[in-house]
């Protein structure tokens, strides 16, 4: 597995907090530190990005056809069903592998925040969810928020989880918000002229979801934006401040 | 020829001033606008961001093996050797036609920067000494200074311009300083750890023909940084205050 490491100029001075950044479909692990920017932020504000890879890779790592599924694809969940579960466990890697081995080589602390796009930010959502505790901050722009939902989801957990949808729950943002109990507030931008709005994102779901259980969600609609890194690169700088906030309280 | 264009929110208010941004070799339009991440400053500073390709495109342009000669190498000079002199006319596109077509079509003053990277800071430098009166500010990331004395420069400029070495002398940046009757400062910034530094860009070179006669040169030596767009990303906020200063004076 490739990841990205953005190391802040107060790095070489003492620890810094995390924000962990998950790309969406097609991407790798140089989308987010090539387009979005956010070195600027990550330099003002001290603290440690990590971008890691979107799926397995390698030569012995099942694939398929089409940009949604295999390779570029991998949902940040740990999949059940062959012949994705040998390989196809994001999960644990981005909620645990990964985390362990930057705080050991790294001068990181355990003061994490997930942050994602599209595919990443389904993933950001469900990992805070899944992790009480293990976060201290989440946000997502233009997120999957209800897979089970929508084609890109219905498609990728038939085919890494199988068919029965009582096992997707545990991977819909959607879904796990009626029953977690940390109650961890949430960010999300979202493009109001996104192409996939309405057909894979739909984001009224997550509203009606936090607001049937009274999860604290700031969900913003930017009219006229897209769903291209020209969008996070423009709202990165909130995002930034909203992590900060959470990551320098004292625990 | 395609051509990026960013516009400020100030430009839906009234007209703004323009930076143009020349990309380096193997690159086109799209490379600045989206690693450079200028648009957050350029919407700070209400100027407007001008980006055009590298070259001449089409099926019917002459091209050659090599990524440094041909397409995607136009060096920003109008060729006089065929069968390049037929579409490399890049000078003229970039100085001329691209500016009465940006003033014409959006919301621009006549108020003109000038910049860009590697052989794009060799083509903003000698655009800017060039063509006196047209530029209130010129500027550069890691340029080519002195294309006559450089293997990037000697196959590029034997090939468009021919053998004679008289006739790269209007080409080439060190050259032109010592004839110029218009002293624009120059501001360059030039990584430390640039892997072309000795070989190809030699930045010493411009500061010695600056000294020999008095031409205002602020050269940037940056300890550790290469030739990438990350370098770029990294001080192109001071390049805005540069050219803003000078794009603000009333004439």
């Amino acid at each position: 597995m490739q990841f990205a490491v953005y190391l802040p100029p107060q790095a070489e001075q003492r620890r810094c907090p995390v924000i962990y950044w998950l790309s969406g479909l097609t991407c790798n692990e140089q989308n987010f530190i090539t387009k979005a920017g956010a070195q600027r932020y990550a330099s003002d504000h001290g603290v440690i990005v990590v971008a890691p890879d979107t799926s397995p890779r390698g030569d012995d790592v099942a694939d398929a056809e089409g940009y949604d599924i295999g390779k570029g694809a991998g949902f940040y969940l740990d999949a059940t069903q062959a012949p994705w579960s040998a390989h196809y466990r994001m999960q644990d890697y981005v909620a645990r592998e990964l985390p362990a081995l930057i705080e050991t080589h790294f001068p990181a602390t355990d003061a994490r925040a997930i942050s994602g796009h599209s595919m990443g930010g389904h993933g950001a959502l469900v990992t805070a969810l899944r992790n009480p505790g293990r976060y201290r901050s989440v946000s997502a722009f233009s997120p999957i928020v209800a897979p089970s939902q929508v084609p890109w989801g219905r498609k990728a957990f038939t085919a890494y989880l199988g068919e029965d949808r009582e096992a997707w729950k545990a991977w819909d943002a959607c879904e796990l918000i009626a029953t977690v109990q940390e109650r961890l507030p949430i960010l999300v931008d979202q493009g109001g002229g996104d192409e996939f709005l309405d057909t894979q994102l739909q984001p009224e779901r997550l509203q009606d979801a936090c607001d049937a259980v009274g999860h604290p969600l700031d969900l913003r609609i930017r009219n006229g934006y897209d769903h291209s890194y020209y969008f996070i690169a423009s709202f990165i700088c909130e995002h930034f401040i909203f992590h900060m906030r959470r990551l320098n309280l004292a625990r």
